[in-house]
């Protein structure tokens, strides 16, 4: 992964009341974990990447397994957040087509600290672990419910629901491995063509009106 | 990736001609690398894994970026074989049908050298990558040539062959993050699922008769 792109994470990514310091020691974790993976970072790598002296990042977090934590968290927590502000108005086409629409933009997005959200859980204690798979079984609740509902409308032809929303689960994840911001397809762009491809699965054609 | 499964390597993945050893050097190897990652992989932990000496790999292999390569080219040259085995009776729709399960299924049974495939490329040298990438290419042509010949024959709905066949390898590549063998799907059943929502996605159904 060397040729990561200026996918970067934005200062007010993190949440509210934390440090300058500590952001910059987030983002520069995400770079590092993201181009060389959790075990092959050293604390000295992620303090030298903002002109700290290695000792400093004990100051601001307990340990470098802590910080994974702090990033994966908020990663979550941010995709969460970016599923749960989309609009239902009842068309469950229509509303499944903007989740899987907002998860994919996200994804692509964000997708240098996706790819650590994604690809380094393994290295997360069992609690830690435990916290972020809480809020995985959320995001894919959000999306399984949707398809749910228009199943019982009939208005969905789907016969596993639970291995048909992995699937679309598996489009817009799949593309932290291989996105980049530089590329043909801007994030909105990569949405809006999945969402349809997620439709399809599902049996339907996206309605007409606003998407 | 605490908790990988025994998706282990069989010894007859490998060229004819690998010696005994140097079989269980890239065994080892995959373990190391698709539990921690290649950067976070030392000569001594491979060697260890098949209770040699450090020095011993050497006898063997010219470097660690060496059985990295050597893992990259046999995993990406067995799933291109697995691929082009095939049937192809004509018809566009029950071809596509098989490539998918046939994918998805090499995918599923070879999940921890397929883990290291598609997440530890970065690590290779320029000119391992690009050999790499050429066989990567080669695996895609073959979906893409069989899915834009639908096209062609008026069978298939595809607004854009490139994209939509990049949603299909991703559908396949992406389990790999979190498949197990142990788990609910065998292999050939998750293949054949897969299929199906690939041949949706593509604007088709897979047509009567066999498989």
């Amino acid at each position: 992964m060397a040729d990561l792109d200026a996918g970067e994470v934005p200062d007010r990514f993190w949440d509210e009341g934390t440090s300058p310091v500590s952001r910059a020691l987030l983002a520069s974790a995400v770079r590092c974990f993201a181009r060389r993976g959790f075990h092959a970072t050293t604390t000295r790598d992620i303090t030298a990447g903002v002109g700290l002296s290695p000792g400093a990042l004990y100051v601001h977090f307990a340990s470098k397994e802590e910080l994974l934590f702090e990033i994966a968290r908020t990663g979550h927590e941010r995709a969460l957040d970016a599923l749960r502000s989309r609009t239902d108005d009842g068309d469950s086409a229509r509303y499944v087509r903007r989740l899987v629409a907002g998860l994919v933009t996200w994804h692509a997005r964000h997708h240098t600290i996706a790819r650590v959200c994604q690809y380094e859980l393994g290295a997360l204690e069992p609690a830690h672990h435990a916290a972020v798979l809480a809020l995985r079984q959320q995001f894919s609740a959000v999306l399984r419910s949707a398809v749910a509902r228009g199943v019982e409308e009939g208005v969905f032809d789907v016969p596993d629901v639970n291995r048909a929303v992995r699937a679309i689960l598996s489009l817009g994840i799949d593309l932290v491995r291989w996105y980049r911001l530089d590329g043909a397809d801007p994030p909105e762009a990569l949405g809006e063509f999945y969402a349809d491809l997620a439709l399809r699965m599902i049996g339907t054609r996206p309605p007409p009106g606003p998407g």
